[in-house]
């Protein structure tokens, strides 16, 4: 693939503060004067986000079949990577996506237990080699994000089901293992840190890493 | 998988007739006292159908790739072979499908391009070893069958694109090669006969194979 942008990907549990570094960074290219597209998945297209409504919607009664869900993602994902990804790092641009092939692998692959081969399998057609250069996974405490996110009856802990965390701990054990058999392309932050201290963290590996 | 029930899948291109000789069978069987469910694909579920509508208005104006239209199909797949196709056989019934994925073969990786072993690898996952017993293929010339469709400007045959002759030219002859390598699951039956020929030729087959 004859691309000339940067495609970084963000990653994390529940509460992990995602969104805000995103805008930091943005902030960030903005001003070193780099030309950036922010995305997120599922969504990025306007198919996307349909497939994206269907997947929030149908969690509520309707009873979704993990494997229906992984493809579903994928498909959703093959249309972002055509119509905006691809096409955005090909003109030149960062590509900044909340979320991407790291959430299947986290979400789909172990918590949901279809196993990280077949997830790959999914990933690889949806994708089609277009891997991100950096993934920032913000590593956070999955207790405290989900106290962060909200998803936690306030100051009570033992009412939330130890199911939900045991399914966030899978996720969260995933994320570290991809970043420590990926390391070239992970950079793995404690989230715990203040919110501009991290986001330094991330400007300068971007700074460092792509000249920026 | 432990089953008991039969498979039948109905395969063919536009107006092949596929759903009189669904109606038909459905009428044999009952005839002989078998229980059936009809079904149809993408379809068949809640949320398979809720993809179908997404596969099928996403076709006017958006630009949904091949592979984004691929993978839907296999999720809505998925879901009905989980919720419906599976129980089914389980409980001893018989399942006529109009449609499965001999048309993802077909439409999707012959007539765009996609190729049989990207097909081949999405749909062993979607279906999970749950392999049809018996496809009909009900095999037409492609300019009678648009014709019978009403998908050609009445009686000005040289009105319609060539493309879409091609496109349709390519399904029929991945069905042909299909049912050729796939000789002990097809039934391939000349749809240009009487809707009774045709449908005295299945249930002779359906009764001889299954004994009905």
């Amino acid at each position: 693939m004859s691309k000339s942008g940067v495609f970084i990907t963000f990653e994390g549990g529940e509460g992990c503060g995602k969104t805000s570094q995103i805008n930091m960074l943005a902030k960030f290219l903005s001003g070193r004067g780099c030309d950036y597209t922010i995305t997120r998945e599922p969504g990025g297209t306007a198919i996307s986000e349909k497939i994206r409504d269907l997947l929030l919607n149908a969690k509520e009664g309707e009873n979704m079949s993990p494997k229906t869900e992984m493809l579903l993602f994928a498909a959703a994902r093959a249309q972002h990577v055509d119509e905006l990804i691809r096409p955005a790092l090909k003109s030149g641009k960062f590509v900044i996506s909340d979320r991407f092939i790291d959430s299947t692998y986290a979400y789909q692959g172990a918590a949901r237990s279809l196993g990280f081969g077949l997830a790959k399998t999914v990933n690889d057609i949806a994708i089609a080699e277009c891997l991100p250069d950096l993934t920032v996974l913000l590593d956070l405490d999955v207790v405290a994000g989900l106290n962060r996110a909200g998803k936690r009856d306030s100051g009570n802990s033992d009412r939330m089901g130890s199911q939900k965390i045991e399914f966030y701990e899978k996720v969260r054990l995933e994320y570290l293992r991809l970043a420590k058999e990926n390391s070239e392309r992970f950079l793995v932050i404690d989230a715990s840190k203040s919110i501009e201290e991290i986001a330094g963290e991330i400007s300068k590996c971007v700074k460092e890493r792509f000249n920026v």
